[in-house]
């Protein structure tokens, strides 16, 4: 086999890029260890419910987010009644949501309510426009919409800031600034695979996306402490960004941001990757109809089952394959249920028309649900959320702690933010 | 001659580096053909006077302003009654500014009133903060140091916006992704010497100088219009940012901006470049006192005149390298007194000490009474000027024209402008 073939069989890992090995399935363990992460362990997962007095999200204790970095740092930091706050994004680029755009946010949402912290969401409507060919005012309207759906997902009106970049960016600039002096061209070239021929939009955003990890990027909700720790939960396709981020913290005199990853969520097809928003039968979307629901896990849903009724009752499914076995392990809360399913399928005696049944049943509970939170989100809402406002008792909830606890390297620092 | 010898000898000019050819000299036809730029000849100057019903100022009669590209077209449109304004700037990096510095500045205070017409002035202390090694909070306080003296050039704070780019990029920010994305790295490295290893921020920035050009980059003063077009006055260096720009104007159904370029004012030691402000002793700084002009213009300023008594009766001064000549040149106001001094001076009846007396005078008037203006200067004068506010009537000079009046391959376009 030439090296070139051998090559392409390659997972491909990147912000732009998700492509599995040659069985198009995504090693992950394979990920933790090019990526440098850490596994998340058992001993971690007590720790987390320990501290914040709450079961885990069936996300962590199924090992959905599945790596870290430094995550036992933000915990250490808790423990002692140091502030952190979560950041998290989205890239605007489909007008509706598909269930695996929902993940992050579903369980960004649950450490908000667990550990009682702040929450800033990006939306990069400015990357979309630089990469896609996409015009201004569709990826800036496009950016509102998807904040609807963000929004209904349950986030804490008071302690939660949603902006666009092209509204944003502005208040973040001399963050960006210090970061884009710090990063030449060839490291970013080589982080994100960039090329002499792409825009300099382009060449410039890393910066854009790192700026959220330092609170003085949110001089109306941290004033200029740059105390405040950073946990960021994403796909793990994110982590190029963050590696970045964490090389450039300590010259820059800031913590470096923690991270919290995911797997992907499969696309109907198969676990091949991330699902598509541009391919309607790839993903089951927020705005899909229960009929739709049905129809779509039904006709496309890759199933694990036998071909055939006897081959199925002799092998079973196999489950690591099968596509409405994983949803459930994504949105099916109840754990003992889930145990049983996964038992009488994989022995072969539930059938795949069975626990197509039951995931659809799930997902048009969870859609339905969506649909009727974000009827609520009013233009107003959004408005409340997307708006620079001062958030004064943010981390009431915490034995307070005081902005003398820097960094070991960093001292004060005026704000160079501007009103 | 080996090749590298002979390239080491020719002139360089880009934004950050100005150097003269073999001789020492700046060879500014030469430069004309290499630009691309076009030799404001006697019918244009003529035609400004006409339109504007004022003398021309010494810096264009005396070819200080001596190159352009579309003034023709600008004046063109200015006679049908269409609106244009004026764009110029400053990168900050050092608290006074030299005489230099005020070159363009005097100039374009004279277009504004010669015209009648909006002027925005860009303060790039991104810029300065991404190429040098200076904190972001400096570059910033230097910018509003240097926006003192910039007002105290008399700007009309009617219709007169000047910002500091880590204050505003953020409303530009638009504008600035949409030139981004049409600017390749390929294209900046070329235009701008960047390399591999330069800063992501630098390899950016360039589309932030170009921001400015297009109307729809001040929504406070332009609201959404496109049809006005922008008139850049500027030393030539900055050429090749505007080179770009006009580059990318079509796609973007944008006017091109038209430019008028100077020649640069040269060091006390001699013609051989560009001031610095990092060298005292090369430059009459707006904060010297009478005593240092006086000092300095004798100590320093490089003589055209001959090396003995003797000599200089008999062969006369030599004008084309005469620093004292080349000030009076800039900013003796009288034509008759400044031509005697020329015919005597050369013909050897004027002496080297009196025509430095001549200059130090004139020198020391302009800068007591720059001085005199700035103190004048008060940190509310300058919050105006920087504060983007409504300028409802900035055309009322002009017949009016309409917001039709697009460029003939751009229709009317929803502003993205954030408030």
């Amino acid at each position: 086999m030439a090296d070139g073939e051998q090559e392409s069989t390659e997972q491909v890992i990147t912000p732009w890029d998700v492509k599995g090995g040659s069985d198009g399935l995504i090693d992950y363990d394979k990920l933790i260890k090019e990526f440098g992460v850490t596994a998340i362990d058992q001993a971690l997962i007590a720790r987390v419910e320990k501290l914040t007095g709450q079961p885990a999200h069936p996300f962590l204790k199924r090992g959905v987010f599945f790596a870290h970095r430094d995550l036992s740092q933000i915990l250490d930091a808790y423990e002692k009644g140091k502030p952190f706050y979560l950041y998290t994004g989205r890239g605007p680029s489909s007008d509706a949501l598909h269930l695996g755009h929902l993940v992050p946010f579903m369980f960004t949402k649950w450490l908000q309510d667990a550990f009682q912290v702040p929450l800033v969401i990006q939306l990069t409507d400015d990357e979309k426009f630089l990469w896609k060919d996409i015009k201004m005012e569709e990826v800036q309207r496009l950016a509102i919409e998807n904040a609807k759906d963000i929004i209904a997902c349950g986030f804490n009106p008071e302690t939660t800031f949603i902006f666009r970049d092209t509204d944003y960016v502005g208040i973040m600039w001399p963050n960006i600034l210090r970061i884009q002096k710090q990063v030449p061209f060839n490291q970013v070239k080589g982080i994100f695979g960039l090329t002499l021929s792409d825009n300099i939009g382009k060449i410039g955003f890393p910066a854009i996306q790192a700026a959220p990890s330092f609170p003085d990027s949110f001089p109306h909700m941290f004033g200029t402490r740059k105390d405040i720790r950073c946990l960021i939960p994403c796909a793990i396709d994110q982590d190029p960004y963050f590696r970045m981020t964490r090389d450039i913290a300590p010259k820059l005199k800031h913590h470096k941001p923690a991270l919290i990853e995911s797997r992907f969520f499969p696309a109907l097809q198969g676990e091949t990757g991330k699902m598509s928003a541009s391919d309607t039968t790839s993903a089951i979307f927020v705005t899909d109809t229960a009929a739709q629901v049905k129809k779509k896990v039904n006709k496309y849903a890759f199933s694990g089952g036998g071909a055939t009724v006897e081959e199925h009752r002799a092998n079973g499914a196999n489950l690591d394959v099968d596509v409405p076995w994983k949803y459930l392990n994504f949105f099916l809360d109840d754990d003992e249920r889930l145990k049983t399913i996964g038992q009488e399928y994989g022995a072969g005696r539930m059938m795949t028309g069975e626990i197509k049944a039951e995931v659809i049943k799930v997902l048009q509970d969870l859609v339905a649900a969506h649909q009727e939170r974000r009827k609520a989100v009013t233009e107003e809402v959004v408005k409340h959320f997307m708006t620079p406002r001062p958030m004064p008792d943010l981390f009431s909830q915490l034995k307070i702690s005081t902005p003398a606890d820097a960094p070991a390297n960093g001292g004060p620092q005026t704000a160079a933010q501007s009103a």
